[in-house]
């Protein structure tokens, strides 16, 4: 869609708002008060209504509401890198005197040089080396205990706020709206399951039980008496495109009847969502603000969102345009 | 023990309940009615009380109340063989016709003549190749369907029952009994993942996303553009002994308070689940009762249990004499 459409679809949606006014419809309680009364919101509402009304042909058990989201993108953001990328970048710089060869060894040598380009140039074996480097070695314990110190001081490169506040206020609500309503809400994500869980219950209301993510190996181990779990470096599971079904399957052993993402990675999730029986829900995060956020969709090369917005649009999935459908992005923004 | 020691301790318990009667202690609500009054069933309902009362210092909230169950010989029997295993030779059985080479290749052979003890002796790899040929090369949804249509109709080689009659009934009245505690049940098994979900949710209350079992590998397919999971003949995880816990870390992303099993394939994860802080539980269940259901620990090569055993009595965990301590094995006992 081009520009002159946005402005319409905001005018109109402003004038929704000026008449629901009227209507004292706000004096209802609205459970999504940062999404802008469009057809984008009405659709979730809608949905939710008619699965959770007994009686009706299309009501499904709370123990089938499973809704799955995807992380980077869709409930924080993802620019201008993975935050767990900077994680891994940070670790580098942490654990480089330990590790003297580091200063002549690529990809370790462009990160402690700040030369992010060079690193992100040597494509995947680079940021596999990287991540093995800096997220395995140690027990499940002590992982989760330096993401939680690295959240608790690290800061956007852009924004200059904590990682954990730069999550999207329209998804927190969604997730509340959602559990309000008996469903069980998921993450899906690509990102790393154990660089997640120290903080996603806090962040997200969601315990690590429903966290799926990407994983190394870890092992058993008596230290010294003691039962540990360490972290090797090894994959285990890439949670991402066609691994996203498998993943779930694997964890959650049911089918979702709601999915939202915001890129190519999510869209077999999606489809796996879709094709159940019954009424479904499936929802693209459209990243369309460059000024509150970030622009980019068919050509990114992070959050490529392409073959995903072709099939939304031919399946007829709901796609937030984050400029038009959200009041605001961020908490802070408010 | 002697069988002097089992008559007198039943003797015992005999007495206890004699006088809990005449005490009207009978008149409160039991929620382990098929326990007898032991020291066994008081460390169960004493821990339980310990953690879900509010104010005391060993207090545990709701969320971190998870209790893991082994499965085979835990919850339900394990003899003369684990009961999937039946049910892969069941399997050989019915897809023979489609494959005429079997009548010549081993260890299909030995099971279409009925030589079970051909079979075994094979060992693991022998088992490994039934089971892939059984358990592989449907859909997901597919293979649920034939799990629940075997369990429909097939029924135990010595009782005649189906075998998910053959459930400890004393251990579904503690998995109501925790769930009525806010205590969350998983099923932490040796056995297949996909061969439980099917069915644990009607038969133990334990829906899909709190199973954990060894799996295959699944790969998602379009098939004529419908999305599919195909399962694939390849080991994705072993959920037994050191794997325990480390499925548990995978699924569940926290330590589990409460555990119970039989073996000593369950030793690692009674040992991960005792070594956190603040109050466990571990319990094992000791299969003494030959008469009622079979009598088997240290040479047994089914359920052995002997390094656990010692851990036990070590440590003071909880050990079921499941002929002392249990009224009833079997629910179509009482």
């Amino acid at each position: 869609m081009g520009p002159i459409i946005y402005v319409a679809g905001a005018l109109a949606c402003t004038l929704t708002i000026l008449a629901s006014t009227d209507n004292c419809q706000g004096a209802q309680h609205d459970p999504l008060p940062s999404w802008n009364d469009c057809p984008t919101k009405t659709s979730i509402t809608d949905f939710v209504q008619r699965v959770t009304t007994e009686g009706v042909a299309e009501y499904i058990p709370s123990a089938d509401r499973i809704a799955v989201f995807d992380n980077d993108g869709t409930l924080w953001a993802e620019q201008p890198m993975y935050f767990q990328l900077a994680f891994a970048v940070d670790r580098v710089k942490a654990l480089a005197p330990m590790h003297p060869e580091w200063k002549r060894k690529q990809p370790f040598k462009a990160v402690l040089e700040g030369d992010l380009k060079s690193v992100l140039a040597g494509g995947e074996p680079a940021i596999l080396e990287l991540l093995m480097a800096t997220h395995a070695g140690n027990t499940t314990e002590e992982f989760a205990q330096i993401v939680e110190n690295w959240l608790a001081t690290a800061k956007h490169p852009t924004t200059g706020r904590q990682y954990t506040n730069m999550v999207y206020q329209p998804m927190l609500e969604l997730l509340s709206y959602l559990r309000d309503n008996d469903f069980k809400t998921y993450i899906v994500s690509g990102g790393g399951i154990e660089f997640m869980r120290p903080w996603t219950e806090r962040v997200y209301g969601i315990p690590p039980q429903q966290v799926i993510g990407s994983s190394i190996k870890t092992k058993f181990e008596l230290r010294d008496g003691k039962p540990v779990l360490v972290r090797l470096p090894e994959i285990n599971f890439i949670d991402d495109k066609a691994g996203k079904p498998v993943g779930i399957n694997q964890h959650i052993g049911r089918r979702p009847i709601a999915a939202f993402g915001n890129s190519d990675g999510d869209l077999q999730m999606l489809q796996w969502t879709a094709a159940g029986e019954g009424p479904r829900f499936c929802l693209y995060v459209h990243h369309t603000d460059a000024t509150r956020e970030w622009a980019y969709d068919r050509e990114s090369h992070i959050g490529k969102l392409d073959k995903g917005l072709n099939e939304a649009q031919k399946r007829g999935w709901t796609v937030v345009d984050m400029k038009k459908d959200w009041k605001v992005i961020y908490r802070f923004q408010r």
